[in-house]
């Protein structure tokens, strides 16, 4: 991409009520805009980062045999009404709204009911068993405060799987399928080793459910975990049962502040049983069918990763979900001549910044939009018969013959 | 993708209100499922499609210049009232919600003024123009019926471009660059031939837009085109001035039924005034930014399409949007092996039915959902070294050595 054929660039300032820093960074640095407190657009950069991202937790996911569709945000009432979840009271951040041929609907702000509703459809016999379904979609959560930038938003981007299984030993395999699935994903993401699977509340039908959080100052949740992190808890959960369970102790857990960027849940029967998503076993008995559901936050992840490895400078992409590789800068003739050539090789790696401003100004924006890798093509550079890259995260310099 | 670990299957019945051709093989093929009248949710099958419409609308709208980002859904009433389209005297299919916080707020029918007021950030100066930017966002209309299938949605897929100008001239020019770019999306979708380019109403600030109509009986436009098809027009602006400006007759138009699939509309200084949209000239004047609109509806694609070339036996997909390029069938012990093998050196292409089920039933299913091609793999193909390909549009059979 050109940078002088975009739009977009960076600004000097953030709006006055960005209090957050990652949306700050990521407004200033021109990869979001703030339509309202937890309403953000994507803008194309943002957008080539949210798809990075995307694309990764799809890979893992089709490689444990998911199946992505794509549900609506419209929600007929019908079925959360049979599992009492369209009240208020059960679920205190739906946006509601009327039809003009009358009636309410609501805005999903998860969608269990009507995933389990459809796929009544299609599961009737054991046979049908398992499957597995996920999608990339809209929430919308009518949140009273939305004050941490992308990290809780009212309109937001989720991927949502949802399993159905025969039996109860059939979900558990699964579940620990799905367990490794999302490390990979965390790894890929270069968050592996700052987010832990902890263990946290489970509802009405699990005594735990798991998180997955990421350690970060900013994040809204707290856990705590031993030294070797090999048991960690939410801290709705830190008592003395829960510690028994784990075989740990007080004192050997440490406090931080994380933010939750997955969740794995075992539903078990909870949404079969009331939507009546049933089927038959080899013994021609009829059974409920058995659920999991499993979320990862999208743009938050896109906003925890910007609070994660931002510097004074700017924001720091890891590699897979920057927008481009490269940030490409020529000086003088010859260097412009040869960053030219340079880019029409490697377009889809490189973010050219062919804009007649001053070098400085080119140097600072590489810096604060956190591109990877800074390409200058200069007279010195040319002289030695290479670019110079500098890395975008230790601020190395080496020269190189060609690009790899 | 193997049809034994994929949760769709074919249907017997659509649901009894659907009525609409489009919308009951969609259902009954398992593309899409009905959530509510106009509310659908896209299975595997459809996402397919619909991401592949979405490709080839992207990757013409790339070639001249268009840059991709993506607007929210929940609307800030503000820059709305400033233009007096929050009133639903002047937008009569608004969703609108309540805010928890207080404050109503909208679902996005369309985008003009969030993109004007977006825009204010990045435009300022000459230099800055001109600026052509796109998303695919999903649109809630609150329509008083929607009986049409996919064909017209309360919740819907969307491409909206918009253009920005420091000159009329440049307006009209990249307009007409859009008008070309539109015929060659749709020649791409195999709807070239029956899409027609129709003169319709302007609104208030030109005289004339233009829709994008193809010829579809079910469609719920009324169109008028001379025979060779250099002049088209909606009813709504069938009369003597119209005639007139075209230069055309009232007998030698002829009438039809159509579906509306994209419109282009010079929208000049509607928003950008009210919204205070400006830039400095050369001469260091400030003056208003030239806005134009253009829309491709991209779930009424997939309907469109559906109905266009379904026959009795079900869906005809062209290939460009196609799912799956083949349907895989492989019968007899011997068949069945060089089918596994052909499916894994082809996995991309192939839907490979490996269910347990009738050779006759698969055959039933693979006319349903339409896809390409249908490879048959016997006893009889093998002795003749050969796959037996079948071409569901004209049911043409051939003997190939090897695939494509």
């Amino acid at each position: 991409m050109r940078l002088s054929n975009t739009f977009v660039k960076t600004l000097r300032e953030a709006p006055k009520d960005e209090t957050a820093r990652n949306g700050a960074l990521l407004v200033r640095a021109g990869y979001i805009h703030k339509e309202m407190a937890g309403i953000y657009d994507y803008l194309p950069l943002g957008l080539r980062v949210i798809e990075n991202i995307k694309e990764i937790v799809r890979q893992e996911l089709n490689k444990i045999g998911c199946e992505e569709l794509l549900l609506t945000a419209l929600q007929n009432p019908e079925p959360w009404e049979k599992t009492g979840r369209f009240s208020e009271k059960e679920v205190d951040v739906w946006f509601k709204t009327e039809l003009a041929s009358g009636g309410t609907l609501g805005l999903a702000p998860t969608h269990e009911e009507p995933i389990t509703s459809l796929m009544k459809n299609y599961i009737s016999s054991y046979k049908d068993l398992p499957r597995y379904v996920y999608q990339f979609q809209t929430k919308f959560r009518n949140e009273l405060r939305a004050k941490s930038g992308i990290l809780r938003g009212r309109e937001f981007l989720m991927k949502d799987l949802y399993s159905f299984h025969a039996t109860e030993e059939d979900l558990d395999s699964f579940y620990k399928e799905v367990e490794k699935a999302y490390m990979k994903i965390f790894e890929h993401l270069s968050l592996g080793d700052s987010t832990l699977e902890v263990f946290a509340s489970g509802g009405m039908f699990s005594k735990y459910s798991h998180e997955f959080q990421t350690i970060l100052p900013v994040g809204e949740d707290t856990i705590y975990y031993n030294k070797n992190r090999t048991v960690a808890l939410n801290k709705e959960v830190l008592n003395e049962e829960t510690m028994k369970d784990l075989g740990v102790k007080r004192d050997e857990l440490e406090e931080t502040s994380a933010a939750e960027v997955g969740n794995i849940f075992k539903l078990k029967l909870k949404y079969s049983e009331p939507l009546n998503l049933k089927f038959v076993d080899q013994d021609n008995v009829q059974k409920d069918v058995y659920m999991g559901c499993y979320g990862i936050g999208i743009s938050r992840l896109m906003g925890v990763i910007a609070e994660k490895f931002a510097d004074d400078k700017g924001l720091v992409w890891p590699e897979a979900v920057a927008p481009f590789k490269y940030y490409l800068v020529g000086i003088g003739e010859a260097g412009t001549r040869r960053a030219e050539e340079l880019y029409q090789e490697n377009q889809d790696a490189i973010l050219y910044d062919d804009r007649d401003v001053r070098t400085g100004e080119k140097f600072a924006d590489a810096e604060l939009m956190g591109i990877p890798y800074r390409i200058v093509i200069s007279d010195k550079s040319l002289e030695a018969g290479s670019l110079e890259i500098t890395d975008r995260k230790t601020g190395d310099t080496k020269l190189v013959k060609t690009l790899d």
